[in-house]
């Protein structure tokens, strides 16, 4: 059953009339299916081609990226360079798979933000842990370093070399091992897709406990290896506890077996955790067994509008309240977000509130009504919120009453002015794209400064305000989204071009304003290269130490993944 | 709104019935309020005394238990011995908390379970994390053995001395440091207990995330470090999920501040996920940060009779369906735990089948009216199951409703043949006591052989069977329970006393069934001293390497819960 409201000025999408393309009331929605999702390089609903990011560096007007070691103070490790006779071993080892093209290694050298560029010469295709064993066994003894890569979407340079370290893609590594239909229990090799995964799981009735923008591109190896959160974090909680086992090759080639598929098991250390979120520089992920929850029977979608930051939170404590168990996912994002994603993508929003913006047909930009103010410049703080509510149930009827009790109080309450609700498969996901879609509207606006942090859900949007004033005209579009539920802000920052001007006035304000707060500098996209720096400003020396101690325990060498994830040493 | 049946021969209490002690319906819950609950060492709903253990120690009739020693082939390491001059360094440390008299000491050598005794003449009480951070800085320097302790309800020998390592107890520690009533983020102290914290967050309208037959008694720290599992393992999942931070004294007295508050924070290792399940041999938790669930607003349970196996396993599939996100538990327990309970603590079963069983009033045996068969002997494997599953919602109109249409689907399918259900709070209790206490009723037994396995659903019951024909009348029962939503078998065999034959014909049966089968011989109490000698049917050899390498990283002279978790080097 449906969801239904009488409230005057609320926009209801009946099931039936939800099918793509259908001619709906709400007009900003009559163009839905125009939503440019096939070929997009981050779509929510894209399924092909698979390497997006590619796709970008090929683009003849995208700018070459600077070489890493060139912006960055970095210097090269006195590791081996890749000889005659390493490339003989590696043929040896996955013949056919052994890839020195350079236009083949450009895309796995660059990061699909294009902010970090490698120069490796060497890109391999294992197709089995065996095979990941005796690559790793050979760079051993060679001191050769290695970073292993996934679907190269992490947003912190932590999949793309610094220098020359050998690529090894776990791309070919994309077997489903086994699922049981009774447990939920998914065993897979690390290079699957998650798209793919969510697709085979959800065919037997299971949904993965993951989902993030990237889907399409990312492998569950390096969402593991990331320690990724995501989209249904809120509800399913972190990999630390979803994940069941893991099989994992170490810097010498030792295969630590650890694929359990048991809910519970207190053997010993639980060794796999160490692996999750280490970002590939303990050991190579190459297989991964993840408890997938069932799949819910009913699944809506609610957009909402908010007058105001305060509005957004106290929405969020009232859908805890009354949504309780169905509650799914509660994401935040600004004015300017939408601006981004309604102009760079050519997303509608649909809450858009005609009394107060006009869309200029040709520019894609905006205009207030009473002040006339073009919205590409700075939003004023004061512009309204957006909320995206996700309930996933086991009954819709219930889950209908249950939504609709909370939008009746949330509305009467002024608490939300507008929204929009789906239940619809279809209309649900062009919902979600305007949130997923975020993170590629802003890589279109220009060089992007991503800062990705965990704050006190009271004081998460002040420092995007704060940042707003403190940068002025200098940055481009200073925005705020995020997994309000899990207090996780993505704070962005765009600029025409990098600057150094504005990199200063940013860091180390934003590392210690959040330190301040005790938040995290990093809550899910991690340290790797870019970040690996400001480690201290969330964990004590002990912290740091103990870590510089298990990185030589697991890799006396440091030839997995160097210069990422922990600060260089002196 | 209360759940209604019309089904024949279904009891079903309303709601305003259901005070402790009102008459009701069914006669065998005319008893309900001469339960024991009070003053039993395991009581689910005890508040006092806490350390009800120590009044199965001091009881004169109960036997000395045999020192561990004596027991079993163990060697002392070459740790030092206390000293005078030790002593008065505790006393500047502690002072007033240096507890020598072998009287207070004798509760703290032995496990609850009365099988393990050690022979420490030193227990420590600090009061805060400074305080145990100077005694292990001391320990350390002295290389003198520390055996951390929290509410000593460990199954696996791992909460007491072996020798005379020094007892470190975390009592004291029993300080609620914060609770965010936003997000539900309670920190405290590692001594505190977890029926405390329990009352503390639900009278904030919260939960704690784990719930087990020990919370009277336990303590949260103790809960982390052996990775409990428990009742609520099915909805809030592992402790790797739900605990938010640690702090955590290593074995040199480095304080290890890693007790954020966030839900997430991807910045380097995850170094508590290291701690949770080490029993103590990494390092000693002192303070813990969790993440606790909003207080469902609705509860139920519902205790029903199957006539199968195969019909405890279809009615978890159909509950699974039918309940979806509301399903909080889906424990089961056979026969002969029914007999258990009923008889040694006084429990009335509410679906007793009259028809079956009459007991006697004055032995408390029960006899099959068919055939007449004392059931103190084991019962047929034909004889019931019960299975106990709770929904916690927070509409209980919707809850109710999703009951009932499970229920009638159960009972018309003959997947389920009988049964009550309860909502009131009290009426919960009592009928999750029926779980909680076998363990309780089993240590009134006799010697009990405890085995906590993981293994495939489908075959978590077959190894009772089997082990009952191998065993024969040399066990007083063999009995099998647990929490099957989660694969986790507790399996427990009893005789008059420990008989090294009925072990014989156990171990390594018992494992090495489970290990064909791919399952954990520990799902969630440990390994502690009892087990450590079984790592190896659960990992391989290079995790066994791995966890030797951490232990030596983390505590080099091995103070640290010595001859604990991990298997004894040659």
């Amino acid at each position: 059953m449906a969801p239904h409201l009488v409230q005057p000025g609320w926009r209801f999408w009946r099931q039936a009339a939800c099918t793509l393309g259908a001619s709906v009331q709400h007009r900003t929605w009559a163009g839905v299916s125009r939503i440019p999702r096939l070929g997009s390089p981050w779509g929510a609903t894209a399924t092909s081609p698979r390497v997006y990011r590619s796709g970008f560096s090929t683009s003849p007007r995208a700018p070459e990226v600077m070489l890493t070691r060139e912006r960055y103070p970095v210097r090269r490790l006195p590791f081996s360079v890749v000889s005659g006779e390493d490339l003989a071993a590696f043929e040896r080892i996955v013949p056919g798979r052994v890839i020195t093209d350079p236009e083949v290694l450009e895309a796995s050298n660059v990061d699909w933000l294009r902010t970090v560029r490698g120069s490796s010469v060497l890109l391999l295709r294992p197709r089995t842990t065996e095979e990941v064993s005796h690559i790793l066994r050979h760079c051993h003894e060679r001191n050769l370093a290695v970073n292993p890569q996934g679907g190269n979407t992490g947003m912190v340079g932590g999949s793309v070399p610094v220098f020359d370290e050998i690529i090894l893609s776990t791309a070919l590594m994309n077997q489903v091992i086994s699922f049981h239909d009774m447990s939920g229990t998914l065993v897979c090799q690390a290079g699957c897709v998650l798209e793919d995964l969510s697709r085979h799981v959800e065919e037997r009735g299971f949904v993965m406990p993951l989902d993030l923008g990237a889907k399409g591109s990312c492998h569950i190896g390096g969402n593991v290896a990331t320690n990724a959160g995501g989209l249904r974090f809120l509800r399913y909680g972190s990999l630390h506890g979803t994940v069941l086992g893991l099989e994992v090759v170490l810097a010498d080639g030792t295969v630590l077996n650890c694929l359990s598929t048991l809910r519970k098991d207190n053997t010993g250390y639980d060794l796999k955790q160490l692996f999750i979120g280490s970002e590939g520089t303990l050991g190579v992920i190459t297989a991964v067994s993840i408890l997938c929850p069932p799949k819910p029977r009913a699944v809506s979608v609610a957009f909402l509008s908010c007058p105001g930051f305060s509005e957004v939170l106290q929405t969020f404590s009232t859908c805890k309240g009354l949504l309780g168990e169905i509650l799914s996912a509660y994401e935040f994002m600004d004015a300017e977000c939408m601006w981004l994603v309604t102009h760079h993508l050519r997303l509608a929003s649909p809450v858009q509130d005609p009394s107060r913006f006009i869309p200029d047909q040709h520019t894609g930009r905006r205009y207030h009504v009473a002040e006339s103010v073009c919205a590409s410049e700075p939003v004023d703080p004061e512009s309204p919120f957006y909320v995206l509510i996700e309930t996933s149930g086991s009954r819709a009827g219930h889950d209908a009453e249950k939504l609709n009790d909370f939008l009746e109080q949330v509305l009467s309450s002024g608490l939300v002015t507008d929204g929009t609700v789906a239940t619809d498969h279809m209309k649900v996901k062009a919902l979600w794209a305007l949130r997923e879609r975020i993170s590629e509207a802003l890589s279109r606006d220009g060089y992007v400064y991503k800062y990705d942090l965990s704050l006190p859900t009271e004081r998460l949007y002040d420092l995007v305000t704060d940042l707003r004033a403190r940068l002025g005209p200098r940055a481009k579009h200073v925005v705020g989204y995020g997994h309000l539920g899990d207090g996780n802000l993505h704070l962005n920052v765009t600029s025409e071009a990098f600057s150094p001007s504005v990199l200063g006035a940013l860091e180390p304000y934003v590392y210690e304003w959040t330190a301040e707060q005790r938040g995290s500098v990093s809550a899910e996209h991690g340290l790797g290269f870019k970040k690996r720096g400001v480690l201290g400003y969330s964990k004590p020396p002990e912290a740091l130490r103990l870590m510089q101690q298990l990185k030589a325990l697991l890799d006396p060498k440091g030839i997995l993944n160097p210069y990422k994830t922990l600060p260089a040493q002196a």
